[in-house]
């Protein structure tokens, strides 16, 4: 039965989302959501030849059509009655950094679309199989985790095209916390505050001292940490910055 | 020139937005925005024959090219080189309190599309002529007002299609308070908490003593108390609340 | 019988207190509160020449004897029924921005005697007399207003002496707001974001424009502004700031 | 080298002082700290007894000369360089829950003197050991952890005399968070948001179901894992509330 436990990862670029599907799929198997095959195609097949399991499904969650299908195909592959152990948003639209009149309508709606939308779509369609994983009696409570930044609880400047989609991703995220907790499922919201050490990132970080730098294998250690919580020490939020960091 | 200072309120239903409007005109011709114009028509009668003046444009804020139209409406009116006193966005999508997953993602959708889009469209239409105000030297720093409410800063259970919205739209009013602020312009963000004594909650709160109703008189008032802020003591956040109310 | 009612203003130094009983006194007798008598005297002179009535009373607001003290006084002056309109603590401890291992422990004593067991105390002395109020049906709903900073919310590196005073106010007033709100007293915070432009720090800002600088008049317009609210609109906070700051 | 590492505990009544300490001593000789003898004595004499090493000192967090004491103690007993990889502070002051004007003035203080001074006193005398832990190069970066409560961040109606204290503590741990980090030290406050199951309180929930109660144990676990995140992925702040809660 736990067999049919999965983890679901949307968003796995080459950071944060690929080290929460690697360190997930040591326990589950993995599905790795993102629009563009090329983002997870070599990530799929370096779990599956270290001997995980992962498949990957191109996705765009701010489109019903695309979860939709998204489900059936994870329905198909581990079956209708399948369950899932956790399930990570961690997806997050584009945004530009720009006197907000010159922002463009286009670059906001696709913010939303994919924070704000993509969040609440996601979960409307993982969450049947989260409650699944709460009756199957999976070993860690079922989890949802969303990914957050430091534009989820402060909106500087010119950063309204960001903070207003994570704004509404952290305020789906609490709602649920309160409304699904209860039912056995865990939602989760962390705040990702600094630079992440990435391979998009490394050139321009490579100065600084390594306490300087977030560690993406250490983003998902701690989702990893979060999804372990047993019934009684749920932890809604968690902030995550490195040691040396202004705030 | 101060003739040409108008004041643009959005959401003008019978309740706050109608207040607002009735405050704001008794300084500045008023430009009244709703989707539907059985929503402005009579209180715009009611401005003009007292002595007021008010213009009602049919408006979806959440639709780029009708804000474009109502900007046009306005440059008729008042001349292109019109500027403004204030703006004010009161507009709220619907939104549902079920269970999350009884809830359809069009609730969702118009939500966001209100409440978020339409706040970031209602401000890249008007920022520019609140500019125009500061150029020419209003005697209150020209204000862009939100209305916010309790799910601003809460998201309870059942309650995220309303908070989603909500709180993106308190994201946008912060970045907007520290971008537009050193450029002479007042962003701030109220956060109504509690019932609005209007003419739909009136049977519903019958009962309730004076001081357990939010008054939409009273909101006018602080939004008016905001307006005339001067930039040496520019106010981003309020709450407002009745004297008997848990919180 | 609105001749009872009066105003007590704690902390009246040349700056912020100055300026809001300077105000309170247009209305109402205003009872002057400091330690040193020289930062209370010139000002009890000025309003008492310019046509309104203040006392000042030598009081420590951490120690509880002397607030008796001052209370008796009151009633000395004002009747042993008098009854207040407002009551706003100004008064804020001493601190040191240094590193945390260097500050010593009597520098937090003293920060955290006059800030949290001053506001305490305060409250405790004037409450009596702001349900006085009540009962006398004044004009306003009688307030108790607390002075608060940057540091109320934000607790930054090197400030710890200063922001521990000034969370356990900001947590005392959160409090009261919500036990004397239903009981008709009016409590409110304000969060004085930025630097003040009073006489000790007016070298100091001197190339500043007058937008960059808040405005102890204007704070105390807010605070009138506050008193005046009624019982339909209570705001328990607001933040106040110059038009430019960073924040 | 690592024998010298240890960890200390302030608060060790029967509840999550006691599993903390269990959890920590797993790895560190551990000190308890705690007013009363009676509350550490068969808490060290089982941790002795079970492999760990403990020992006990009499202390009052209030008292300056009482921290000092229990400094001498601890450097006598695990010499003059000794250093720390965790310190925790799990004390806290009564309070009472009563219409703010019959508390008396002493609740208060005694609130104060152990949440906020406590705090104070408690990280100026085991930050110099903290640091020591960074210098000998600690597998863990040395953690300084403070346990809030719900009313670490909100204050309702009654509960001044609490949640004073405690906002005056998170407000340290914020500061101190940003000082030290940096600096190596690892710096966390836990905001433990419902009731836990100890003795104390297990009649009065012995018909709640398992997921309404939180765990201490599982609260030990959560100070554990912040205790061993890496300087690259530092948590200021956690929530913990058992799955049945509501917020």
């Amino acid at each position: 039965m736990a067999s049919k436990l999965i983890a679901i990862v949307a968003g796995v670029g080459p950071g944060t989302g690929a080290s929460v599907a690697r360190k997930f799929s040591k326990n589950y198997p993995v599905v790795l959501l993102a629009r563009k095959p090329e983002n997870f195609e070599s990530l799929a097949k370096e779990i599956n030849s270290s001997g995980g399991k992962a498949i990957g499904i191109s996705t765009d969650v701010s489109d019903e059509a695309s979860l939709k299908n998204a489900v059936e195909t994870i329905k198909k592959e581990f079956g209708n009655d399948v369950a899932a152990a956790a399930a990570i948003f961690n997806a997050s639209g584009g945004f530009l950094r720009k006197p907000f009149l010159e922002v463009p309508p286009e670059v906001f709606a696709q913010s939303l679309a994919v924070s704000a939308t993509g969040g609440i779509l996601f979960s409307q369609s993982f969450l049947p199989l989260l409650l699944n994983g709460v009756k199957q009696k999976s070993e860690h409570p079922p989890s949802l985790i969303f990914t957050g930044a430091t534009a989820s609880v402060k909106s500087n400047a010119q950063m309204a095209s960001f903070a207003t989609g994570k704004w509404a991703l952290r305020a789906l995220s609490q709602s649920l916390a309160r409304e699904f907790g209860p039912q056995g499922v865990h939602v989760a919201h962390a705040i990702i505050d600094g630079v992440i050490d990435i391979p998009r990132t490394r050139e321009w970080l490579k100065d600084l001292p390594v306490e300087a730098k977030l560690s993406a294998d250490g983003i998902a250690n701690d989702y990893w940490w979060l999804h372990t919580q047993p019934v009684t020490n749920f932890t809604w939020e968690i902030d995550l910055r490195p040691a040396i960091e202004k705030w």
